[in-house]
């Protein structure tokens, strides 16, 4: 398993769900989750689900710039840091973005994210 | 101990020690370390430092705007994500950057950076 081809398949399932269907993220976190989403910090997957699905904007669409992963230790997890941007429905420009995510191994061989972090990167 | 008090103070830290004296960061990496610097790997304390010390310019400066952060699992880890902008020497714009780093506890209560990652947002 190629670390670095986990991680782009994660990052390109994660925004193209995101931009599809954000309600369907909820399985990709657990209870112990955590979301900072510019700065606000939420706790589970259905309270990070719900501050995703009320975010003030129904359409968007995410440009992934550069992804870079790293093992995070001896637990198998991975680091997915992300850069790009988010082209809202009816904005001129679209806003650019970093996030980053702690994916764990679930018993069945797949990851959920265990830590996400996102922040616009303001001009 | 309040954990945004204490990764605030780290990010204070490192990067006054990055725009002193750079090769005086590697008191805080340890062999295990990894840096992937602009979608360059390295690992080892020595060989970041390396890294670091062969950047391209001499003088420069921080300038941190957001510093989020999240414990990183049952290992008693913090990962830490940063913001900010980075003046250098004769240039005339600062560059906006983001960073994460990957803090892992040391037996005498201190931390050391087992992932870092940093990218430059190019507008």
């Amino acid at each position: 398993m190629d670390p670095d081809a986990v991680a782009k398949a994660f990052v390109e399932h994660y925004y193209r769900t995101f931009d599809s269907s954000r309600a369907a993220l909820g399985g990709l976190y657990q209870d112990a989750s955590m979301l900072t989403f510019e700065g606000d910090k939420i706790q589970g997957a259905a309270a990070i689900v719900a501050k995703l699905s009320s975010l003030p904007f129904q359409q968007c669409a995410h440009a992934i710039a550069t992804v870079d992963c790293q093992p995070s230790g001896p637990s198998g997890g991975m680091l997915v840091f992300v850069s790009g941007s988010l082209q809202l429905v009816g904005e001129q420009h679209p806003l650019k973005f970093s996030q980053m995510f702690h994916l764990m191994p679930t018993p069945q061989g797949s990851f959920y994210v265990l830590n996400d972090i996102f922040r616009l990167n303001y001009a």
